[in-house]
């Protein structure tokens, strides 16, 4: 198989096994997110008390943890969850959100992160916010760097945690510290809907789920949904509707559109 | 009148009336279950804190507790309220999302149902497991048994609470424990869309506050949301679309696309 | 320029700086109101953590605190990043949802408006309970009195605050308590959507980030949004795509459109 239908074989796992994915995902994106995963044929539920977080995931097979709209209380219970993924060696996505907008964003994160995501899903403000511990980066929610500034810190954040890395931008770009694939779709309409980073993250956690290879999975899911995205825009009026073409172009991505479109460098 | 022009007439009381119907719902179906009230013709607000949701009940219409998202505070909350509905004499739904998959869950669960819901509105692995206290039943909030499956159980727990119990899936099954009718709409489409569910559970809210017969009123609940569902899926190119047509369908539905399409046995 | 021209240049302010608004508002309305921001040009964020909210705020351009789905620990948050935002000579928008309606949301709010609210943007049962301090106006989250019916309780409210209070209804109304301005747009479907008020109060925030004169901005805000909001009930076929609609059409207005729609008195 060529690289790209390695990408596609990974797709059409997550439809064949339909991973389900316990996210802790923020209140702005839960329901996007469950929409994701639904549109594209995983199977999500969102579960965040200390109270159940732990045997919740013993169900699961995939554990996203999203960092907007954050709290304490919130936070422990990531951590709790976070431990038991590792313990139980399950895959898990971090997706650390505004991390380098705060101190008590950025001290939950890098706690998190010594925890040994995965896969680190970000954009190139976040994941430089991550790299220099605290030196400002990023505005609000939003990046203010390209990805290419973020590749150095991408590639030591994932030696660091031994997993992978994916810094989403004009490009995207996925790496284990050694190699790195870059994927060139998706559209800048995109970034007019808000939490389309914390869907990708969530239908990430669907693509490792099964994936054999991290690598290649994870870049599945950034293709995947900037395929979807692109669809989405050809149809969409604005951001309003480009939304709601996003998950009908999920749920009918097939196999000669991703290849048809698809371009992995 | 017809056994169907009765689910009508209920309906038609709904958009008459607009009750006020008071939900504790999750995060991820919040803004959907408002503007499935809204769209067909009911007032919603969603009000969860201790400090004031005795006091909001006092003006509410109906109650509707949603366990998806749970958590101690919530559930603490969802006691006192279920507990003043039952006081004041106000009709209470219980969707008991995901009853099956954690202790905690089940717990919070059977005990609001020990406390008499007017309906019990789920899926059949939901209803099996409140029935069986703890074997486990579904995966993730998904169900993985048929409506036929779970209809003793069914039966046993309207027996249990004194009330209905409507049980949803290819063809939804409602019992007050000796009666019982069947609604063969919907699509499996709506499956694809986050919530619905807990939608159709807040609907079910609006049609109890205002129907003098329950078991009619839940019927006719079921009735509309399955065939606005129907309708919307003719129209829709995926699950997206889907969910913002059913929007506009449950606000246009009139008494002839009811009449038509209605399959109730 | 002429008073609508004023208008319309805020609201080219808005897209060319992009303002950050920071958003401690509720369940329901967080995702609409982020996606509202983008949609028209200012940056979001959702932050309402007692461990980052004032730090956060220094960051930000604006506030909006927005009281629906209210409990004790968010109104502790929102106590102190309003103080924060006053102490820092930062504008901030207080959405006063559902005040009437039970004793804690009243005190909550009244404290508030104690810290001098920027604007305060509501609807004419929530300006009316906040002037009789707990008599009861409003049926849920709900109006149940007419623009006009507020006009002296919101002169008076803005005297009291010494900043502006717009009031939302058939026609709108913005007063600092001795200038008033009147928008005459907007449509009665916009009523059967969830949140539209929350994401106006959203909207209004990043006009009077940028806005020089508060009164016109936050007139400016409200005719945009009323606007857009016209031109999707023209192509919505109900309350769903309205609301699909409504995120293009902010995204899409443009000047020409905006000075022949207006309705400023």
């Amino acid at each position: 198989m060529s690289a790209t239908e390695d990408l596609w074989a990974c797709a059409e796992q997550v439809r064949d096994r339909t991973p389900l994915v316990h996210n802790m995902t923020n209140f702005v994106a839960m329901n996007a997110v469950a929409n994701t995963l639904l549109a594209f044929g995983a199977a999500p539920a969102m579960v965040h008390a200390v109270d159940e977080v732990e045997e919740f995931l013993g169900r699961a097979d995939a554990l996203v943890i999203n960092l907007g709209t954050l709290d304490s209380t919130w936070a422990a219970a990531m951590k709790l969850a976070a431990h038991e993924a590792t313990a139980a060696g399950k895959p898990w996505v971090l997706d650390p959100v505004g991390i380098g907008v705060t101190a008590f964003r950025l001290r939950t994160g890098q706690n998190l992160v010594d925890l040994g995501p995965t896969v680190v899903r970000a954009n190139a403000s976040e994941i430089l916010a991550l790299a220099s511990d605290g030196a400002t980066h990023g505005r609000g929610v939003d990046s203010t760097d390209s990805v290419g500034a973020a590749e150095q810190a991408a590639l030591a954040l994932a030696r660091r945690t031994g997993g992978i890395v994916a810094v989403t931008g004009d490009v995207d770009l996925v790496t284990d510290g050694s190699r790195t694939l870059r994927i060139a779709n998706g559209h800048p309409l995109m970034a007019r809907v808000t939490a389309l980073g914390c869907c990708l993250s969530g239908l990430t956690g669907a693509f490792v789920a099964v994936g054999e290879n991290t690598l290649t999975a994870t870049a599945a899911a950034l293709a995947v949904f900037a395929i979807a995205g692109e669809r989405a825009t050809d149809r969409a009026q604005g951001p309003g509707s480009l939304a709601v073409h996003l998950l009908d172009e999920l749920y009918r991505l097939d196999e000669a559109v991703f290849l048809d479109r698809v371009r992995l460098e």
